[in-house]
């Protein structure tokens, strides 16, 4: 029987239900006020380079978490935290290849495996709708557009690829304070990349994310492009490793971190 | 014979004046307006655990670079930067203990050798200038006192130890403005970790700090303490690694990032 957990529900009874099975639909709009984090796990071998290539692409890949090998638990993001049980939903990637979507990660885990969380823009699209920005998406019940573009990312080891963006269109007051209020939350991606013209940076059809769902932009709304979370994900395919293990979309992990107090971090 | 170099040279000149042994002075002062680096080179064994450590603890340990084992370039901080040879003094580190202070690294390299380059106050000091904010040290041509202080820094493999702070006393409006403007300067310390009572974080007498020279007060100055660069060389102590080597006090890395671009970064 599928437990009732809401925005009200707080972020350890809503881990308790998804470690349990008692939930396992996507953490949007769960326990809201608290950060969510995006899970990579990765062996050992690999940390060090893939370390280096998020704090050379902070934007895309702001590290709110790293374990120490073979450690599946945060306690920097909440009390009681399993990394392997504690997501609704899983990836498994082999060589770059998905193979599977397990509910936890208890078979997989190894003692040489690393995992990294990855800060959320759900954290900053709390913070927008508090100050009144404007989310078209939001208001009409779709997904975030997210798009592929040719912005390159540093590379560090086999990890390289381009950055992948989300979009938010809005009135260019609302990009102005948009662009203020996430420029504070560096740890959830910060301030935009880009604003305005899409092919700019490589995207051909604004009407045609690569994920997600198409844009609802209204008359003298301006695109604004964030780093997204999805880059990680893109970045591990790219590099093809052995073994990769992260949530699957939607399916994030539910922190103790208050939203607000990610400002200036 | 001593190549002059000042303020006014470019990063680029000072280096190679460093590197050809034509300056062997403290970089203080030298191409004003770039961000000068601490340096620590650890064995790659130890590299993932001291990363995270620097994340942890981002305040005392702000990462501008991190290079590829054996790699002793850092093209992301400027053009033909070789580490070995670009800093005036180094310490070189036995088990915890310094045993050397030569004027290069080159026969101490090795290729397993990973070196972090991380923020110095140098930057954050000369915006504070630039806003009319007091640095008493400064107009008294003092050292910045520093001081070891009982904030515990979170822990990561064999790296632990407290925040080690450097204090400037001024009047309270300029308290504010200086909160204000390192806030966003997060890779050169960022905010204060503290302001007021010295006691309150450990330090019994103000007037002596542990390295640096003593405090210039005037009256209705508060003392405010951000966290300083020579925690990681504590930290790298404490550690008691087989190698490390870093820079000598004073004998920075200079840089080609300008200190305006580490705005928001």
């Amino acid at each position: 029987m599928q437990k009732h957990i809401d925005g009200g529900t707080s972020p350890r009874l809503a881990r308790r239900a998804i470690r349990e099975g008692k939930w396992s639909g996507v953490t949007t709009g769960i326990s809201n006020g608290y950060a969510q984090g995006n899970l990579a796990v990765i062996p050992q071998a690999y940390a060090a380079d893939f370390m280096r290539f998020c704090m050379f692409n902070r934007a895309p890949c702001p590290i709110l978490d790293v374990t120490a090998p073979g450690t599946p638990f945060t306690e920097n993001l909440g009390e009681d935290i399993d990394l392997r049980t504690d997501l609704p939903r899983y990836r498994v990637f082999k060589d770059g290849n998905p193979i599977d979507e397990p509910s936890d990660l208890l078979s997989q885990w190894r003692d040489d495996l690393v995992a990294f969380v990855i800060g959320c823009s759900h954290s900053f699209e709390e913070s927008l709708e508090q100050e009144g920005v404007p989310l078209r998406h939001r208001e009409d019940g779709r997904a975030v557009p997210v798009y592929r573009t040719n912005i390159p990312l540093k590379p560090a080891g086999p990890f390289h690829g381009n950055c992948v963006v989300s979009m938010r269109p809005m009135p260019p007051a609302d990009v102005i304070r948009a662009i203020q209020i996430t420029t504070d939350m560096p740890s959830v991606h910060g301030a935009p990349v880009h604003i305005g013209h899409p092919e700019m940076i490589g995207i051909e059809d604004i009407s045609s994310p690569d994920f997600g769902d198409a844009p609802v932009m209204k008359d003298g709304d301006i695109p604004v492009f964030w780093a997204c979370g999805v880059t990680p994900q893109i970045v591990l395919m790219n590099a093809c490793l052995p073994l990769a293990l992260t949530h699957a979309p939607g399916n994030m992990l539910i922190t103790d971190v208050p939203n607000h107090s990610l400002k200036y971090r």
